[in-house]
């Protein structure tokens, strides 16, 4: 790839000041003019010169979010036959149009994958030149120049490569690329890296904690587990839809006990976890089903606490399913960033041997 | 009314065990035959006679939830003129039809007030014949018999005088009635309980902390900023819409500051929480209307908490929305039980004049 040489460090021009959320870069306002965040916004601006706390960074590869991909895998199937053309010209459609890639079905991103171009004089990211990162921020909302047409994909894939830029904010968020671990790992554990380092938090609250995690043979859930165990849980047990991911799971030795139960099933969630040793002070939820909520509640003592990861999860049935059975827990949002959770990831990774098997075999 | 005798302390025919959380009334399962709990139930068992853990109430009045009603009334309105003949027969319909009172499309139901009947032995709600109660459970997953066909009900108002009776599960919430207080006002304040006694436990949890509640002139949002004041909250903030709401607040005298914002502006928000002494280390966002998550996040310090009572609150919204401007909140879905959460909401509107005066203004 060749590169511009570049005004480093240069003001943009139209002298706005930047906000370290982005919205220095939104063109558009909502319908009645209100100002809205980057992720909301219709379309970003992508000029290529950066404010001071910004930095720009060359792309490599694209990961598009899964249910973004297979929503235009199957938009663009017909008679059974996946047209990768049609979905190679959506996507430079949809980053030409809205200077993001923003799935306007699904809503969602993805992440990439680049090396640091250019670092303005305030950027807070501590990031360098050269630097090989992935962004752990929302392809959603970050600005971003495709700039080869992207003719190095078929459009069969959710991972893209190609050529072009990406600006990232003051408060974006990304990660340099450990050298000791293929690239396609360390991704996998950054993608999913807010679930275990609030679940250490959570954990760290409670003496000693029975934690049930379910969905724990997943990437997310075995993280949860493996950061319970290292936290101080007295008891860690894994939740599980049959008896193939019970097998894998048994098989990380990750959890104090796995049980298989329909995460559906308020009541037969409930009994699974009281007898492997619960009820559980804090439960994971991580599995992408709607309807777990119910019975997460009540697999959960009281004064426990329940945090949702999965984007399934409904506000109204959580809210309205503890109070219909007067639980007193406490019930959190599964917020996707906690200061040092890319490292804390990478480093029970590394440190469980049960863990990189279950990702290894998810690659 | 009249009651007919009743065998006292009966175990029901059939012999099932109850569950505290009334599962044993629910007579469908899910579309795939997995057993749900009542709210989600489509019918439930009505029988009057109790399970030992059970409750049975004599209804006075049902309030219907103002998302149900609003719906009714907009269904059975036709060139302007509102047939509230055809709203009562529906609500009879749907109670026969459910055994409950759910709104089939707003899924929502609303509360009542009534008279205990009959106590099982072994029910831990501390209750007595006699005791003039609101349930604090939705009517949506309450069993429910009406008696009277609804006739002094003239299908044009939320309040619904009636007779008949429904049953509380061993895990029900229900409050008795003050004889100090009109009963109006009594439960307006019950149906909001959740909001202050929650905020309260998380003022606690912090040092002095700077409070913003966004729709403070609101309900649950005046009796939560009385709650952080009584807390200890080195200051208040209560966020309102117009200037109306702001001369409201500000007479209530429940808030240090009173700042007027559009709460789903996320950029207005937070300078107006930041120019009054923010950022806010607990946030609590007490308004119906969507969209205002990112505000809210972005109005909240590091390590503040975020607590979402609105129902309007949209769980990915919220969960990608701190991720992505890299927001170290925790965020809480709004629990509407906490154990005294009855007490507690009463005992503040009794000891602020500010909050009984925006009460009785709402009444």
């Amino acid at each position: 790839m060749s590169l511009p040489v570049t005004d480093s460090g240069s003001r943009p021009r139209g002298g706005e000041r930047s906000d370290p959320t982005g919205l220095h870069r939104v063109l558009d306002g909502g319908a009645d003019g209100r100002r809205v965040l980057p992720q909301a916004a219709r379309r970003l601006d992508t000029r290529r010169e950066i404010w001071p706390d910004e930095v720009r960074v060359r792309i490599e590869t694209l990961n598009l979010d899964a249910a973004s991909f297979r929503q235009l895998e199957s938009k663009h199937t017909v008679d059974g036959r996946h047209d990768g053309d049609a979905v190679r010209r959506e996507v430079l459609e949809i980053v030409a149009d809205r200077g993001k890639m923003q799935n306007p079905v699904t809503g969602s991103g993805g992440m990439l994958i680049g090396t640091v171009e250019e670092v303005g004089p305030e950027s807070p990211l501590g990031l360098a030149v050269g630097d090989r990162i992935a962004t752990l921020v929302s392809l959603s909302l970050t600005p971003l120049v495709i700039e080869d047409r992207l003719e190095r994909w078929d459009g069969t894939s959710e991972r893209v490569p190609t050529d072009g830029y990406a600006i990232l904010f003051g408060r974006s968020i990304a990660a340099r690329i450990p050298d000791d671990l293929p690239p396609a790992l360390s991704l996998s554990v950054m993608d999913v890296c807010g679930a275990p380092a609030l679940t250490a938090r959570v954990v760290r609250q409670y003496d000693a904690p029975v934690v049930a995690v379910i969905g724990g043979a997943g990437k997310s859930g075995s993280l949860s587990l493996a950061a319970a165990g290292r936290e101080g849980a007295s008891r860690t047990i894994g939740v599980v839809p049959h008896e193939t991911e019970a097998a894998l799971l048994r098989e990380a030795g990750l959890a104090d006990d796995v049980v298989i139960a329909d995460a559906r099933d308020p009541v037969a969630l409930r009994d699974a976890v009281a007898a492997a040793g619960g009820p559980a002070d804090i439960t994971v939820v991580c599995v992408d089903v709607p309807g777990c909520e119910g019975g997460a509640i009540l697999a959960t003592a009281e004064r426990g606490t329940v945090i949702f990861f999965s984007m399934a999860t409904s506000f109204s049935a959580a809210a309205l399913g503890a109070e219909g059975v007067a639980a007193d827990v406490t019930m959190l949002v599964g917020n996707g960033y906690t200061p040092g959770h890319a490292a804390y990831a990478m480093d029970l990774l590394r440190t469980h041997d049960g863990v990189r098997r279950l990702f290894e075999r998810r690659l």
